[in-house]
This record gives C-alpha cells, structure tokens and sequence, in this order.
C-alpha cells in the first residue's frame, strides 16, 4: 500500500461511499419498476436489481476494508498495515458477471431454447473469465499475470463474439422502437467491460505509487456503476418500450391475477 | 473545525438524526404510495422515494462523521482532530440533485419526446451544477472559491431558466385541479435552491466560528429535507389529483386482479 495525499484518500472513499448509494437506490428502483413493465420481462428487471444489491453489499466491505487500510497522520493517509482487501471485486464479480449476460438475454424474451443456449453459454463464459483473473491478479511474478491475463481474455472474446454474432441476429427480431436501444446496451458492455483487462495490466504498463492506486480505484469503481447501473437503466428503458410496443395494458394486472381481454390478447 | 458548546453541536447532531429518520420515512411512504396513484405516475413516486433513501444513506454517514469529528471535554465540544468529511453532501446531491428535476418532470406524464428532452437537459445541468460547486467547496482561495460559484450558477439560472420557461407552457397542459399544486413545487424548487449558493458563500460573506459552522449545518439539514422530502409530498399530491382528475379507478387494477369497465374506458 502506497501513502495517499488527503485529496487522493478522499476522492477514493467518498467515490466508493457513493458507490453504496446508487447500487443500493437502482436495486429500490429496479426492484420496483417491475410493475411497470409486462409480466414476461420483469425478470430482467428482477436480475438487475439483483445485481446492483450484491455490488451494494460489496462496497460497503470494499469502504470498510480501505478505510481501515489508512490512518491520517502527519497531513496524509498513510497505510495502517492492514492490507485493502481488493478480492472483494472478484467477488463480486464472481456474482454479478454472469448474472448481467443473463439480464441482457432476458430482456430480449427470446424463445425459450435460444434463451436457455445463450444464457447457459455467455453466464459460464463470464464466470470463467473472472476465476481465470483471479489468480494472476495475486500473483506478483509478471509471467504468471500475463498467462492468466491471456486466459482470462479467451472466454471475454468468446463472449463478445457472441454478443456481436447470435445475439446480434435476435436483436433483429425485437420490435424496431427498441432496437437501438440493445444495441447500446451491448455497446456499453463491449466499452465497460474493456477497462478491466486494462487496468489489471496496470502494473505491467508502468503504472505504480500512489497516483496508480488512486487511479484504478477510481477507474475499477467508475466501470462498475456503469456496467451495473448504467446497463440496468439500459435494460429498464427496453424493457418499457417493448411493453409500449407489444401493447400491453399496465392499468390492469400488475403482479399477480387474471389480465384483462385486451391484455391477453396483447400478451398472446 | 471549531470548538462547539454543547448547545451548537446537540442542535446538529439531533436534527441530522431526525433528517435519517425523516428521509427514510418518506422513502416507505413515497414507495408505499405507488399504489394509489395511475401507473403512468408511478415513476414520478418511485423515483422521489429513490431519492430519500439515498439521503437516508448519506445522513447516517454525515452523522457518523460529525459526531467521530468532536469529543465532550471541558464542558463542550472538542474537536477531534479527525475531519468531518461534508463531501458526503455533494456525493448525495450529485445522486439525488439531477433525479430531482427527474421526478418532477416525470409527474407531468407529458408526451415522449418533450418529456426526455426536458429530464435530459435538466439533469445533466444539476449534476454540472453540483460537479461545478465542489472544486469550490474545498478550496481556500477566495478567488478560486468564487469562480466555481460562478460557475455554478450558470446551471443554477438555466434550470431556473427552463423551469420557468418551457416546463411552465407544460403546467397549463395539466388538469386543471393540479396546476397550482405544480407552480407551487416549482416555487419550492426555487426557494429551497437558492439556500445552497448562499450557505456556500458563508466564509466570503463573514461568516466564521462556531456560530457560523452551525448556522451552516443547520441550514443544509433543512434545506435537504424541504427540497427533497417536501418535493416528494407534493409530487404525491400531483399525482393523486391528476388520478382522480383523470378518473382512474383504484379499486381495480394496482396490485392484482383484472380491471373494472371503467378502468378500461379511462385507459383507452
């Protein structure tokens, strides 16, 4: 742990206390739009707040975890001993990866098969994307991070090559008013989901000290409220203009009993 | 940090502690309420309590922060040496500020285009408001403190600027039963926003010492609770007229079951 300046400490803290703030306000949010949107796509809501509530959970221990690593004295933050403990991102992760693919194919309501196969093949490539990182990411042998960089990098492109290829021909099927909505949705994944093997590669790049910490803080924490909540507004937003687009009737139904006439038939 | 009587540091503490309280309240209850008003105004309520709870967050931090920055020795308040971090106040309003203009545009339900076009261009001058008042916030320079202010304000007009200008066209589309309600929180706005340029100009305008440190602590306190828990009661209002106005049959429909003749007359 490098010492940080005052400015550096607190634009990391307050970034990740925020972090717990709007993880936890797009979980409430998320969490109840599902009322807002047809019975068949409120499943991708239910995912991505979800999602967002497990990276609530891990901020507050990521907050926790580096304010204990600090203490102020003599004008800056210097390190307590006590070591950040960073794997609580890989936790995270771990959990929420494939659970975002997941939320993406869901709110595309593909036929139930295409659905399975996608979901199936893109989850288990995210989660091995992350268990790949992992252990270069604790490795301090150069070797040792680049090989598992390299693995790690083989399931993110398998995952973009789907994106890019199966998925891309079922965006084609989706009413025409939201079609350009999914595919900045996948755009958003391709860009967010680009800054991780960048910044896990910092040390390899030079990057080191105080400044370096700061930064992949700050980066780490900026591509995971985009990645979470900026894709779950993204999927929000789909979610409504298919349930517009399909005509489905929100006065009546909700959460639970029997549509009305128009209902089904819109439903059908 | 100056030394505080017990007077000046009980007034604080107990009224950011009443804010917790208060902002957490009106989160169940905006949340709550959803179901009494037509779906169509249901993210207007979603999103005021949004807002709340994300203030509930941030008041238990600011009093978890304040209270760890003073200690009772001597018959008053001593500080601790460890500072009270008051950018918990902008990470919250950078969250809270921009959903804010969002929800009172969201309760007007206008047509598509004009709706996004006004949240859009609302929301992104207050997060530019409050990303501008930071820089600010934390500097010594007098100079460099009234440039950000400056700043600042440019938002601040052009907020005020659309609010009075094309969101006001948008109030006389409204129910007649709701206008006034709506001018009125369009006043609160005004009002309660133009406490914070003030608050913020306390050191150029004199104000120092204990005295001043409580006037501005205070002074935000209630300030947040008018502009974000006042707002939200009278979106709820808004929303319950236009319901009524509008003819939307609550006792159908909401949380289960198929609607009632009227409700799909209403609807169509």
């Amino acid at each position: 742990m490098e010492m940080l300046s005052s400015n550096q400490y607190d634009l990391v803290t307050n970034l990740m206390s925020l972090t717990v703030a709007a993880m936890g306000a797009a979980a409430l949010f998320f969490f109840l739009s599902r009322s807002q949107v047809a019975p068949k796509l409120r499943p991708a809501l239910t995912i991505s707040g979800v999602v967002v509530a497990i990276a609530c959970y891990h901020y507050f221990r990521i907050y926790e975890s580096f304010t204990a690593a600090y203490m102020f004295a003599d004008g800056a933050y210097q390190p307590t001993g006590k070591p950040f403990n960073d794997a609580y991102r890989y936790a995270d992760w771990l959990l929420t990866v494939p659970l975002l693919v997941i939320e993406l194919v869901a709110v595309l309501a593909l036929a139930k098969p295409m659905a399975r196969s996608l979901s199936v093949r893109l989850a288990l490539a995210a989660l091995l994307m992350i268990a790949l990182g992992y252990p270069g990411e604790v490795a301090s042998d150069t070797t040792v991070r680049w090989a598992f960089w390299g693995a790690a990098m083989v399931p993110w492109v398998y995952i973009m090559y789907v994106l890019y290829g199966q998925f891309g021909e079922a965006i084609q099927r989706q009413p025409a008013s939201v079609r350009s909505l999914v595919s900045n949705a996948r755009l958003l994944v391709l860009v967010t989901w680009a800054f991780y093997p960048v910044a896990y590669l910092g040390p390899e790049l030079g990057l080191a000290g105080a400044q370096a910490e700061t930064f992949v803080q700050v980066g780490y924490t900026i591509a995971d409220i985009t990645a979470k909540v900026g894709l779950g507004i993204y999927i929000y937003f789909i979610a409504r203009g298919k349930t517009e687009a399909e005509g489905y009737d929100l006065t009546s139904g909700s959460d639970s009993g029997a549509g009305s006439d128009e209902q089904l038939r819109a439903a059908a």
